[in-house]
């Protein structure tokens, strides 16, 4: 199943909502209105319908995982209700996509071998750092509060001249666990979404010089989306990816070259600390999975396509750049 | 005030409150039923009264920061009302505290210079690591979902032998914004709290080396309490903060040597991502703050005090490690 979220006007100002996405139609079947269709024929009241149909298909994505088996068996029944239903599905040109997730905690790892080497080069970078990513999975986290979905423009902060993507697979957590291991952690993803980690490279570099990682350089705007295809779907371990930069390709890799497996990915994010429904694990770039590897940069106006097989194709494009604004006054050292 | 969040039992099991602390009388107000009883007494009916008791004072304090000025002005009468209320105030022996704020984003700085100096030394910590700290304030950013409470059991992760606690500022936003200057960022802050960032200082250093920032390193457990001082209560320009294990003073510092003040950190953080009501930025660890700067670790079972002018003592006692469980096995780098 192919779950996303879109922007639906209402006499209440434009309200999100969960949909399931049918590429082969070019349409989506919107889960709360054809729910409540659904209840209206078995003899329900419309204001029993509407509070059912809405504590099942609530706003947040991560809030309806978190119900368990009950939201993709439901999505089911719902959708097979849609054929009888009289309101026709939503073609794909009048819909207004969201990001398809609102995780609670945002992680990125960096698990293709091929951008490590490719990406942490120069005299700035310790060669310590290069040899740490062959211990452990290491990740940032990101900011869940800036992702934007499909065909939404890409924000440009004042503070950049480099700007940059990046092609990579977004792991959705679908159950809680804690302390998982590699043998267990698979049965906790729910599915498999498009991630474009676009970063401000100038002061991305700098930010992780200072050892508490990238901040300002990520967390203006990730775009995820367009739908996330359930893990039943497709073989998360052998999946293309491309880049298209105003159609023409980039970047081309595949999911079967990551030296940490997702399953590692799950188990090490889970130490120590417990992983909640809907949670969204970025697998780090594919190897000549951005500009950075390619000696490129985007500029304003330019769109970026991810397509990944099994989910589809992400498309943005990027705004006009911000004024600079304030920025921090740099500190003189105190004499020791 | 002073507002916290508790654990009540219920016929439903344990559920949060939210609370206004008074610790001059030694005891908290639940403000959803004192609000109830308020209601009740004004002639609405008891279901309209527990719908909007609950809808004013929800389960989640950034929800009920998110609702503005309705908020204070709302607890303040719903205070006064209790001096009618035939209900007793709930005595602090009584109370199982929650963190008192469960933000959607947690950032935390190193804001404080002489911690700076103290903490990044060694031959593994590159001499431009430290340099990057004068330029702007960096921070990393936690886990929201692994925040604890006064008097919670730190759990302590199979993977670490170093353990440790750091002495800061939690910074409490209380109105949303972008792009803000020094100037106007202020006036978006709504509280102060006591933040202790627990720290495991072995996988902390090896994953900074990694240039993503920490992660297991910190995101195990912060504490966080007992309770937010609004900001009228309080200079947070000049506060004391002092640290006691298993009783003896460890760390004494004070707010006003933050080389980056409290304006200038909300506005950093503001910029080109938008903050919300109820993140939480910490202020990064006083000087002399951690046992790290001091030579020393913390012991299973051992109690850590935190103590801050204006707001009180958050105080957690240290759980027995947790079996190391699962690693991630070191990979061979590829030859080129």
């Amino acid at each position: 199943m192919k779950l996303g979220r879109i922007l639906r006007e209402s006499f209440e100002g434009a309200v999100p909502r969960l949909v399931v996405a049918q590429p082969e139609r070019e349409c989506v079947i919107d889960l709360a209105s054809t729910e409540y269709q659904r209840l209206l024929r078995t003899g329900a009241s419309a204001d029993a319908a509407r509070r059912l149909a809405s504590a099942l298909y609530p706003a947040s994505m991560s809030a309806a995982i978190a119900e368990g088996p009950t939201f993709l068996a439901s999505a089911a029944r719902t959708v097979a209700a849609s054929a009888e239903d009289g309101s026709a599905p939503l073609p794909f040109e009048q819909v207004q996509w969201l990001a398809p997730l609102d995780p609670p905690v945002m992680r990125d790892c960096l698990a293709f071998e091929q951008h490590l080497r490719n990406s942490f080069k120069g005299d700035m970078v310790p060669p310590q750092a290069i040899l740490q990513h062959y211990q452990m999975p290491l990740y940032y986290k990101g900011n869940p509060l800036t992702l934007i979905g499909h065909e939404q423009e890409v924000p440009w902060p004042g503070y950049t001249r480099k700007m940059d993507y990046e092609l990579e697979l977004g792991f959705v957590i679908g159950q809680p666990g804690k302390d998982l291991t590699p043998e267990n952690a698979f049965s906790h993803l729910f599915g498999v979404t498009i991630f474009n980690d676009f970063s401000a490279r100038d002061i991305q570099m700098q930010e992780m010089m200072g050892l508490l990682g990238p901040a300002k350089g990520k967390d203006f705007a990730t775009a995820l989306g367009p739908w996330i295809t359930t893990i039943d779907e497709l073989d998360v371990h052998n999946l293309t990816m491309i880049a298209r930069v105003n159609g023409e390709e980039w970047s081309r890799g595949s999911s079967s070259t990551m030296m940490w497996q997702v399953e590692e990915i799950i188990a090490y994010s889970s130490k120590g600390e417990g992983l909640q429904a809907g949670e969204l694990i970025g697998s780090g770039t594919v190897g000549w999975g951005c500009g950075l590897e390619l000696g490129k940069l985007l500029k304003p106006g330019d769109v970026v396509e991810l397509e990944i097989e099994g989910i589809g194709a992400l498309r943005n494009r990027l705004g006009t750049p911000a004024p600079t604004g304030w920025m921090p006054q740099r500190r003189t050292p105190a004499a020791v």
